[in-house]
């Protein structure tokens, strides 16, 4: 099994792209990514997608953005995982170097999202929950987030003033280091007020609790670590040392406990076998914050916090971009958008800017180990991915 | 590397499954397989479905058919490539074992195509060609592999009514086949003059040069081989030897010449380098009929015959059951049904059925190399894969 690096980056600034098809902004990250890695041709091409097919009436998806990117007749593959199709992109493509199939592999996410009229992008979404049991009895993505959410502070007894206040600083904290990411579809401070008294959209989440619409893209270029080492010089390597995958029950019903997401739990042990950390090694991490409640159930999924503990670790500022564990330094979901498929990838990516020590304005100090964490539907799948700056 | 074998296989009886969802028939199909093999668990998923989001309003497939084959918290993985979705599913999961991240993984396609209404089937088929620059000026399938049959009869200058005759030839002959397997959606004896004077669809394809719409799942398990020689003794060992895959442009205007499938050229290629072996070593083969022309340039494609000899192979009964190059032994995706993310793991399943000596009416002497060719769209990408008796 062969070591993988990281050798590229990139990404389209997201946002409502009106202007631009979904093809137009995967060409524009992949030739970013391509440039950034210094190639010029690929071997192969990886995309995580949600739902092209109900968002822009297109699949086949993968063969299409390969010809549009020059690239044909190079293998290429669409994989879906829901909101964690980023993450499994990046699983197949580390495979597929890893095996010593390919050498430069690239591995993408886009979604456009926005060529559908409300209600449309609303149904897309909801398709990654059960549709014969969730949905068709009326539940949609912020409504099976807000029973979570309403199970979790119920379970561990939180005041709900309190509770709201932790989800708040959520928000807040994720605003805030958006307004650093020169990517992110929202720059646009929040006070806790404006969180905790925005429209609401399934109780107790309000408007700026969930994540929003987007349109976006982004790729990474992958290779093997001995190769980078040797030939992509460009950046300081960044090395791909533990990853995980796990599914849990789509359906809420189904599960025993509806506050700890037993997928991740499940992707972030594999991971940290597979690297050889546990989670205080850890540095910093991208996590799946499509609601604020996510977050705080996820770190805690991740071993980073103990259970019922997450929203307290928020609102301490521990999870704050100068806090002792980072979480989403690049905005989040939340305030960077969340075009389903790029998420993943797009995780990837602040991860390996961080580690290179590129990340701007919002650059932490000197970290070594990174944790991205993405999900899909409401935790029906995980994937995990740990990376190191060598 | 490590050497990949099939373990099991399964599949459901192929039809217009009223009364079965899409779940169920993926269960019915890899409980089969996983009994076939004699395992009760598996370590990893894949499925390949090419639009379960358009037919059924359901995506993050994979995690919901782990589930409801009570397999969470296996990692689980949707791949798509249209109708080549089944194809790429069994690279992956090859992938997987020969990296030897699992040891007991299912490989699997599905898709219910019969719960939406007729509208509905013609448009989600077509997202698999290119959406903006194709569908949006009316193109369908049927349409598109009329063009690639018009402009092969005018380049290899074949009077038409030989033409029509050669097409019709394919399509009796895999009927004949689909008499003899129990899952083949039609079994329906076909003369040269039905398919002839059939109702036209487009011309010069009518009703019977095109394949159907069809409710199926199929499943294979894979282990390394090591492991199937030493612990799953129930059936011969079949190992999987090569594989490809690669993509062309997905629209037709893009393309040189439309008359030979340049994915299928290159993936094969790909296959036989892996293999070693060479067109003439292949005893049989499963390609991707489509449509009757499909057949006919891929098997030139594939390089059984010289370019636009395709249809003289087939009038001569070369790619009958008893001719010296046996074609869809199975029926083919004419009379088998092709329900499209399926269709690529049926075609391992009889390539391993027919070198086990278990393909009963059908059953050809002794074969011992197999090869599959699955192709997506109007060859936008194309999987191939050989296996092997040992």
């Amino acid at each position: 099994m062969r070591d993988v690096a990281l050798i590229g980056v990139g990404v389209n600034k997201w946002g409502e792209l009106w202007e631009q098809s979904l093809r137009d902004i995967f060409v524009e990250a992949a030739l970013k990514a391509m440039d950034d890695a210094g190639v010029d041709r690929i071997e192969s091409l990886y995309v995580g997608c949600m739902a092209p097919g109900l968002f822009t009436g297109q699949e086949h998806l993968a063969s299409l953005l390969a010809d549009y990117l020059g690239q044909t007749p190079i293998p290429a593959a669409r994989v879906e995982s829901a909101c964690a199709s980023g993450g499994l992109a990046m699983r197949m493509g580390w495979m597929e170097v890893a095996l010593g199939l390919h050498d430069i592999v690239m591995v993408s996410g886009v979604e456009k999202m926005t060529d559908v009229d409300g209600a449309g992008a609303t149904y897309a979404l909801a398709t990654a929950a059960d549709q014969e049991y969730e949905c068709f009895n009326g539940a949609t993505f912020p409504g099976l987030y807000a029973m979570i959410a309403n199970a979790y502070q119920t379970k561990y007894r939180i005041p709900f003033d309190k509770f709201r206040d932790q989800l708040a600083h959520v928000a807040v904290k994720n605003h805030d280091n958006g307004l650093l990411n020169p990517h992110a579809q929202y720059h646009m401070k929040l006070t806790l007020d404006a969180v905790k008294n925005a429209t609401m959209v399934a109780d107790p989440l309000r408007l700026f609790d969930c994540s929003p619409i987007t349109d976006g893209a982004a790729a990474v270029i992958l290779a093997p670590l001995e190769l980078a080492r040797k030939k992509f010089r460009k950046h300081p390597p960044v090395a791909v040392i533990g990853m995980g995958a796990a599914t849990d029950t789509i359906a809420l019903h189904d599960r025993d406990d509806l506050t700890s997401f037993r997928s991740t739990e499940a992707a972030a042990g594999q991971a940290y076998k597979m690297a050889g950390v546990k989670p205080n090694d850890v540095d910093f991490a991208e996590v799946h914050d499509c609601f604020t409640i996510a977050e705080i159930s996820v770190t805690e999924a991740l071993g980073f916090f103990a259970a019922g503990k997450g929203g307290d670790a928020a609102m301490a500022g521990v999870t704050a971009l100068d806090g002792k564990k980072p979480i989403n330094t690049s905005g989040g979901l939340k305030s960077k958008g969340h075009p389903v498929g790029a998420t993943g990838i797009a995780q990837i990516i602040e991860l390996a800017l961080q580690l290179r020590g590129e990340a701007g304005e919002r650059q932490l100090k000197n970290p070594h180990l990174g944790l991205a964490q993405n999900m899909g539907g409401s935790g029906g799948s995980a994937i995990v991915h740990i990376l190191k700056s060598l």
